[in-house]
């Protein structure tokens, strides 16, 4: 291979790992994007069409874990969430890319309201990633409630 | 065109999408910065000579819609909010660029004073971008405020 | 030097820069999950030999800045931190590389508890990185504390 070539692969190799994470970061953005809109169908569109989604509550919580898989289960989740008016901002995003397949850790903090009154939530998650078509969805999301109080009790 | 041509073309075009992206996420930082700064100047240098800013606040707000156009009107914007102490911080950014404009969406999060009492708000930016002279400026920020409260109250 | 070698260059050039800027995006966020953790050692894992982290607390208040300098020095600092389940979240990162150093500027809020009481902290820090074999370290981080107070009671 001629030394051009080899510059070219590697840039090649370096730019295509950029602008997967990029595409990455703008999918959890997306994501919080179609929550704040209360879009269900276009918040479960942004995962694979077998995903998952296991939320742990902190220890000492009255709420066990809650897992869901595939499209038809993520849409029933999202439609109970429609009500809390949920905000959520992502925060720390660590990405790593191989191939197709990528992972990734955010932080999440929240501003939603419960049955009219005002709650705060904090956590992060653990993501597994997946390419199809040129682009990324979520292929797992696992996410880990640090504490999801009323804002006027707070986490103490 | 030869292979390397292409190759070089395909490479120039991606870096160029993902310079522009980074370069517009650091205008927004930007913008905050000078905001927590409370550097009136400073923030209206981040616009346009013609940029315009709306802010939209919730349903039910006793405040209507506010529009300001121009460096003369922004300053004026920009100068009465610097008793709030400001702190804004910027979330879940998306961008499309075509060219020397693009699109973005972003959430922000406020902590500021009023009246020496503390306030929280939340909301989004739709924002236009333009190029020019080789750095990126805002044309339009629209701000969708959710909730400008103080803080002992909170937004239920 | 050939047409497709300046191109070459210019590309890698760009590349270069934006991949380190990324890098440096996620030590930042490879910090706040450390702190998260409570992993004291893979928080100075992320420090240079020599780094250094000085913290100054708003004028009024009752504790003066700290310094500390070295792996003993940053190890004693976060051991004393780790009872405080610190929950640290990043924004409105801009960074400037300049060969194997750069400087960024970044916002925090953290909650945390406090002898079992909610707390929650906002500021920003000035950061000082150097590239060491092939990844990004701090050198130096200065953090501003805007406000450290119970949450109960707000900033105002």
């Amino acid at each position: 291979m001629s030394t051009v070539e080899k510059r070219l692969d590697e840039l090649e190799h370096r730019v295509h790992d950029v602008v997967a994470r990029d595409a990455i970061r703008e999918l959890t953005a997306e994501y919080c994007r179609q929550v704040i809109r209360g879009d269900t169908e276009g918040m479960v569109a942004l995962f694979t069409d077998d995903a998952s989604l296991l939320t742990h509550f902190p220890a000492g919580s009255s709420q066990g874990d809650v897992e869901s898989q595939g499209r038809t289960e993520l849409l029933e989740v999202y439609k109970d969430l429609g009500a809390m008016s949920l905000k959520p901002f992502i925060h720390n995003h660590i990405i790593e890319v191989n191939g197709d397949r990528a992972n990734g850790f955010c932080s999440v903090e929240i501003r939603l309201t419960q049955d009219g009154e005002a709650y705060t939530g904090a956590g992060h998650y653990e993501d597994e990633y997946r390419r199809i078509g040129g682009g990324w969805k979520f292929q797992r999301r696992e996410l880990f409630v640090y504490h999801w109080v009323p804002y006027s009790q707070g986490w103490g």
